[in-house]
């Protein structure tokens, strides 16, 4: 199928390639146009603009923040312009409820669908097509672009047909890993100043009732405060626990538990940490407790 | 191997069933006899008291709570009466840090090894031998009792020397199932009010991040409210997190976590919910969204 | 001295009847003139918009929030538009720093100066003239209407040169107030369980230790559940909440206490609460404890 | 009147002289003799023995926690052992309301009264006999000491039949006042990051809505963290905390306040605190902004 890819990150140049192992047609386009060029090796072509790649008929866009996505989106460059009357813009990126209603709105207006697919999965599954994504909107659209999803990721859930909805979804993965963090996070703490082997609490518990990669991946990165290179980095963890946040607001559902992250969150930014990945908030608890830290990368870096 | 079972509750009667299956032989006590006589049928001795059960040379105990440990192990018709020098006891109940290191001294001075091993796992697991142990004590009492536990569960974790060590990872790994259950319920209570489909939501999670044993059972039970018949009673839940809490009050510990269930768990209690299961707590975030109740067993209770 | 009022809701009512009765020449305008026209009796002019009121030289806003003081504020009927170059914008709303910095940028580029002069008290103290002024903005300027500022209150705070400072002093005033309601919410649930009378408790308190308005004032209102008719609604108090911890987050300062406030007042806004006044949030402690309401106003009203 | 007083530490010592000030006839005991043969010169006779002392007929205590209590009330030396029948033995320290539920039902099998009467206020209040005294008895009881009572403080608030209430409501207002000191403690780290004079916010605050003397105190404690020397050490504030919320767990009523209290408080003591005055914990909001510290009594002192 021949597609529009837009943005071209860490997490959107491998979902380009991944389309294009699987013999889609890929029209590239980012920012920063070095990025790709080096994906014309792999046989892509390489747009000018949003607008020339969205020609294709369907644009995916994986940007980093609701600004980037407006700003792809809109105005004479802007996928919109671009994408013919019946196209499909399939949003990727994690973006606020309310953008994806007013993206949606907009598309609807030039004749146009949106779909919000946001994925779960660092760049590691991105490269290896296995990110999960999790899509809604027009039923139609999704029909028609569910083969460009299903070569990006191991598994698609489909979610129904407002688009927010998946975006919402996404906030709530987000904000369980967020819980899974904390949860380790404070368990860890007692544990060590128990005097028990971290290492062999860790097993019984991964080994045992959480046997998730959540609990994996994170009880390992918490064993050794391994909080650099950054997978996600702090703000944009912050970023979606504020959306999580407001969303609950909008719907009167009072939230302590991520209410408690954020201020954790906060606690790590004060500390300097934006550069690190976002469990980082997670050593808070350990800061609280007094306990020593393991790695240099978490040196206070002044406000 | 020639062993007493003291306490043969929900627990502590299919443990007992499986060591019986594996060919060992049981001498089993329970503080009301009918339940051990049903044993019998199963190819088990029945003793008239602790002591006489723990003649045996190892005795297993697997009771409800930390005064019900001290009464069957204290006294003249207690486990350590009973045990001869050299001996071994097996403690697989929950019990607080503090008390199995009492118990430890005591039967230390009486030339007797104390082994913390308490189990993950509900009642259907503990009947298919299916539960996980995680064991700490004396190195040479432990590879003596280990078919045993072996027996008994699906995999058995060491953790050292000092019995209440297990204890306190038991305790652990009940505290993070609190903190799944209560971002769990946060999750669902904001799903519902934004029109999503709880069940499919869960299952993005339960298929992806979060495919561990602890989300699919308690996101069931949150889907329904149905916290009735319970498979572990929430006041024995509450004195578990108690339990958690006092072990980071001793070491200096901030558990804001751990602390946010506890005013759950109180909420529910509240409402008289004694005789749901712990997750019931679980529903507190839906009545704080005022979300209506899927159950009848939710009425309150008065107090 | 001459001077435009605009805004004479519950607060900005009694205090334009202040400034009159201390000789100040008043130009009137409210959004619906209805409550202009009835203070033309005590001598008071009417303007036909912001921008005629504003001819005066000084005008002072008092409106309901930020979207109410952006629209009298600006375009060619607005406050900007009619005040003269040199003329002063005293602004005594409860806005968001980041509001009353834009608004002050804007009379900065028109050659007018912004000073905020939010307050302490509700309407009774309006009328007595016993408000409680917080001011800050460019020196001359609050100088120019300290006598217009003291005409209105008991008391004129001076904070320094920046005018969000006072916007902030202000919000942290709000944020203690809720502070003190949890707390005197949740021990006043205790007390109450625990059989002790909560008249004489409250007493106990407000004439030692809490001997202070606040305490007096919402120990009364939480003692029969009297949150109607309102004083402040809640969703003013959620919105200032709500300000307060995006203070906090722009300066990095996590605000557990400001979070649990949060939490509590979205619970009261799921019950549809949100036209009692804002220390209805205080009653959800008692629900927490299934204690019988004092009140039919607490009725829930569904979403 | 003639009455043995137990216990002359920082705050026993000046109530006890307010007693001979005002003629009445005390005898002391101490359990470090030195203490009582100080208070020799100011006219008290010295006692060997609790029991001694209490052969007055009415015996006041004032010790520092549950277990001096006990100790000094028990046993053949005890309070209880002097007591004639028909004495009466006041307890004014802070004790757990179990302690005094105890306590009470042992006296009454003696056929003598116990009557709780905790105090609020520091050492200076005592000095000054300007304590407010909170008394809950038996009415006779309570009638009978009345003018020691009253020699001691400034006023005394009675509470009814039951000492354990008089005990509860002395957590109520040490939780209060912690309530208090986060409220400032959050809004002393927001308002200096965002560059605001902090008297001058300190000043705005307590000399309007929040004029009392907890505020006044703890603000200028926060102002400058001058924790050392203590008024009242942390530990024992923690132990305050720890019955606060033993009381909630008892009575079903959640106490999230209080429960962000302790995990503050364990902060503080896991930095080595111990030592500081209670107070410190609201150093813990300045800390999680990343605030620097304005005295060298806040250096980490390890485990």
């Amino acid at each position: 199928m021949r597609v529009g890819f837009v943005g071209l990150g860490s997490m959107g140049r491998p979902m380009a390639g991944a389309l294009l192992r699987a013999r889609h047609e890929v029209i590239a386009w980012n920012r920063t146009p070095g990025r790709a060029e080096a994906l014309r090796g792999e046989g892509a072509a390489v747009a000018a603009t949003p607008a020339e790649a969205a020609r294709a008929g369907v644009a995916i866009s994986m940007l980093a923040d609701d600004a980037a996505a407006d700003a792809a989106t809109g105005g004479p460059d802007g996928i919109r312009a671009g994408l013919p009357q019946g196209g499909v813009h399939v949003s990727m990126s994690t973006l606020a409820p309310d953008t994806i209603e007013r993206l949606a709105r907009d598309h609807a207006a030039a004749g146009q669908a949106l779909i919000a697919a946001p994925v779960f999965g660092r760049p590691e599954a991105a490269a290896a097509a296995k990110l999960f994504v999790v899509a809604a909107g027009p039923r139609d659209a999704v029909d028609r672009v569910r083969p460009l999803l299903d070569a990006m990721g191991q598994r698609t859930f489909l979610l129904g047909e407002e688009p927010a909805q998946a975006s919402l979804v996404k906030l709530a993965g987000n904000f369980m890993l967020t819980a899974a963090i904390e949860a380790l996070a404070e368990s860890l703490a007692l544990v060590e100043k128990a005097g028990i082997d971290r290492a062999a609490f860790l097993e019984v518990l991964t080994e045992t009732l959480f046997a998730a990669p959540a609990y994996r991946t994170y009880g390992r990165v918490l064993l050794e405060d391994r909080f650099s290179p950054p997978g996600f980095r702090l703000p944009l963890g912050a970023k979606d626990n504020r959306l999580w946040l407001a969303a609950g607001e909008r719907h009167a559902v009072p939230l302590p538990l991520a209410s408690l992250v954020r201020d954790r969150m906060l606690a790590a930014l004060a500390r300097g940490w934006g550069d690190l990945d976002w469990s980082s908030f997670g050593r808070i608890a350990a800061e609280d407790a007094a306990l020593p830290r393991r790695s240099t990368t978490l040196a206070e870096r002044g406000p």
